[in-house]
C-alpha cells in the first residue's frame, strides 16, 4: 500500500490548481447575475476560491475586493494558505462574532447576495439585521464555476481514486461467507487512511443480501451468506478532493440465476452510458443510454435513481445526470456513471466509476476491475 | 476488544429509550412558545422524536397529529422504526418532492414553525411558497427537550465511551517517537469501529508538538518527536449517541519543564470543574472553577475556549459551559468538562471527560486513565 509519506511526496508532484484565477471568473458570473457583492459562506466554496481549509471562514467578494473573515484559530493558517495559492484575498481575523468586519465592508452597499442553498435561515436573518442591507438569495454561483475542473483538481480526484482502488484490492479477499458488513466497511475505511486518504469521501456502503436492495443502506451487523449480492460503494478524500466508486458481486461466484442477469445487465448498461460520455453530449442522453439497456433486460423499473453526478470537493456536485436533467457534458467535468437495479427482498447491483469528460470521450479515474 | 456481535448483544441489554413520550413534551413546549405547528427538519431531532434514522424525513407536529413524510427508500424502514419505539406517528411516503403531503396537512393552518438554525434559507423560501402559509422562525424547541437524557440515552453514550476507552487502550502504545499523527488517528478510528462503534463521533484529533497548540488541529503527516506534547480528542458513535474525550501526554515522559506544568495545571483545573458539577450549579461556575486554577498557574490567557458542552445524538449540544453562558446544570444532562491551554509554537494540553450530571455530583462516562 502507498504510505502516508509517499502520498505526501505525490502531493508535491501533482500539478498545481489554478486557484488565483477563480475570483475573476466568479466576478464575471456576478456581473451576469446582477449581484454586486456575494458573501460566500459554504466552506467548500470558500476553499475553492481562496485555498483556505479551515472550518470558520466567510468570504466577501465584490467587484474589486475579496476579504476572508475568519477567527483567531486561523490567524496564521488563513494568510498562509491564501498566499500559497496566490489568491488576491485580504484576511481579517475577527472575534467570535465576525460581525464588525462585515459591518464595515457592507457600510457602502445596499444589497448583498447570500448562498441560499446552504446558509441557515437563522443566519440569513442575523446577517440582514446586523448588516442593515437587503439580502438576495443566490443559487449556484460558485458551484457553477466548480463544474469544470482544472488539471490540478483532476489529478487530486485521480489520486483519491488510486487510494480507493488500493483499498479495495487489499480488502477484497475478505468479501466471503461470514464477513460482517460493518467490519468490511471499517477495513475499507482503514485501508484508505493507511493509503494516504485524509478521510473517506462519504459513509462507505457495504450492503449484502436483501440490504443490497437499498441504494443507501448503512453497513450493519449482517454476515455475508453464500449467494448474496453485495454492493460496495465508497471513495477517498485526497487534498480535499473525492472519488466515488461502486463494485458489486455475488458471494460464491456469479452463478446463473437472476443475480447473474442483474450483474451482467447493469454492467452492460454502465458500459453503454460510459460509451457516449463526451463533451457536448446531453446529460439526459447518458441516463437514457443506461436505461435502454436495462429496459431491454426487463429491468427498467428496478433502476430507481439517477445515473450520476459531478464529483470534486463535494461528493455530490453539479452536473446531475438524470432523465429530467438538462444541459450537456463539458470537457473537464468529472462525473459518475452509476446505474443500479434493486429487487426488494433479493438484493441489488450497482456499477459506478468516476470519469473525466474529454473532448471525444472520457478518461476513467477509478480503476478497480469489474468482474462477473 | 469487544466484537461487533458482542456490541449487538449489548444493545439488546441496554435499557430502552422513552421515545414515545417525547412528542407530548414537545407539544407542551409548542404551547408555551405559541407555535401551533412545528415542521421538524433537523435529522437528529426527527430521530429523537420518532426513532427514524433515515436521511430523508420531515416531521409535522401539531396539537394532535405527528406525521413523518419520507421517500420511497424508507417505505419499510420508517414505519418499522416508528413502531419499534411506540411513537404515535403516522408515516407518509411521498415522491421525491415530499410536497403534496405537506400541502394537504397545511391546508387548514395559517402559520407553521420552522427550525431556523438548521433549515436552509432556500428551503424556507420553497416551503413558504409551496405551502402558502406564514412561516415562523423557531429556535431550539426540540434541542431544549434533548438536554436532559433518559436512562436509555445515558446507557448509549456510556457504551460509546466504553468503545472509545477500549480503542485508546489498544492504540495508546503507538504514541511514540516516529508515529505519524494521521496514522495514529486512523488506528484509533479503526479500533473504535472494530470495537462496535458505527462511526467516530467527529474528526479525530491527534495533534503533536506545535500542532497541539491548535485546539482544532487536523491530524497530518507530522511524526511525533521526543518531548512533544500530544493532544488526542476523539469519540465513538453507538446506536446514534456519541462520546467525547481528550487525553494529553508528553512523548518520552512528562519531564519537569513548562510542558509538565501545563499537563498538571490543566488536569487540576479539570478536577476542579468536575468537582462542582451537580444539579443546580450554574454552568458559568464550572467554567470559573477551571479558570481559577489556570489563573493561579499563570495560564489564564492560554485557556482560549469554553469549558464544555452537552453531548448526545450530536457531539455539540446544549448546554454550553462557558463564562458567558447562563442557566444551571440539571440532573440527566450529559456534558463535557474540557479545559485546555495552548502556547503557540510549543504545544497544548487538554483534558476532557463526558459526564452525567446527577443530583449531588456527576458520574464519569469516559474512563480512560489520566496519567502524568
Amino acid at each position: 500500500m502507498i504510505s502516508h509519506n509517499a502520498m505526501a511526496g505525490l502531493l508535491e508532484d501533482l500539478p498545481p490548481m489554478r486557484v488565483a484565477e477563480r475570483l475573476g471568473r466568479l466576478r464575471d458570473h456576478l456581473d451576469e447575475a446582477g449581484v454586486g457583492v456575494l458573501l460566500v459562506t459554504t466552506s467548500s466554496n470558500v476553499r475553492y476560491l481562496t485555498g483556505f481549509t479551515g472550518s470558520a471562514g466567510t468570504l466577501w467578494v465584490d467587484g474589486v475586493r475579496a476579504v476572508l473573515v475568519t477567527d483567531g484559530r486561523y490567524k496564521d493558517q488563513a494568510p498562509d494558505q491564501v498566499e500559497a495559492v496566490g489568491a488576491d484575498v485580504e484576511v481579517i481575523v475577527s472575534g467570535r462574532e465576525n460581525s464588525s468586519p462585515l459591518r464595515l465592508l457592507s457600510a457602502e452597499v445596499d444589497e448583498i447576495g447570500l448562498e441560499a442553498d446552504s446558509i441557515a435561515w437563522a443566519e440569513q436573518r442575523r446577517l440582514a439585521d446586523l448588516l442593515e442591507v437587503k439580502v438576495l438569495a443566490t443559487e449556484g454561483l460558485v458551484e457553477g464555476l466548480r463544474e469544470v475542473k482544472d488539471e490540478g483538481e483532476v489529478a487530486r480526484i485521480a489520486a483519491a481514486a488510486v487510494v480507493a482502488d488500493g483499498a479495495l484490492a487489499s480488502v477484497g479477499p475478505t468479501f466471503e461467507v461470514g464477513a460482517v458488513e460493518g467490519e468490511v466497511a471499517a477495513a475499507l475505511d482503514h485501508a484508505m487512511r493507511l493509503g494516504g486518504a485524509s478521510d473517506r469521501a462519504f459513509e462507505t456502503i457495504v450492503a449484502s443480501g436483501p440490504n443490497s436492495a437499498l441504494p443507501h443502506a448503512r453497513p450493519g451487523q449482517r454476515s455475508l451468506e453464500d449467494g448474496d449480492l453485495v454492493v460496495c460503494d465508497f471513495g477517498a478524500v485526497f487534498d480535499g478532493y473525492r472519488s466515488d466508486m461502486t463494485r458489486s458481486m455475488r458471494v460464491g461466484g456469479t452463478g446463473a440465476g437472476l443475480e447473474a442477469e442483474m450483474l451482467a445487465a447493469v454492467l452492460e448498461a454502465q458500459a453503454a452510458g460510459l460509451a457516449i460520455v463526451a463533451d457536448g453530449v446531453a446529460v439526459a442522453e447518458v441516463d437514457a443510454a443506461c436505461r435502454a439497456v436495462l429496459a431491454e433486460a426487463g429491468l427498467a423499473s428496478a433502476f430507481t435513481h439517477g445515473t450520476g453526478h459531478g464529483v470534486g470537493l463535494d461528493v455530490h456536485e453539479r452536473p446531475g445526470l438524470s432523465s429530467a436533467a438538462t444541459g450537456s457534458l463539458r470537457t473537464g467535468q468529472v462525473v459518475t456513471v452509476e446505474p443500479g437495479v434493486y429487487v426488494a427482498g433479493l438484493g441489488g447491483v450497482r456499477w459506478e466509476d468516476t470519469v473525466l469528460v474529454t473532448d471525444d470521450g472520457h478518461r476513467l479515474l477509478t480503476g478497480s476491475p469489474k468482474e462477473l
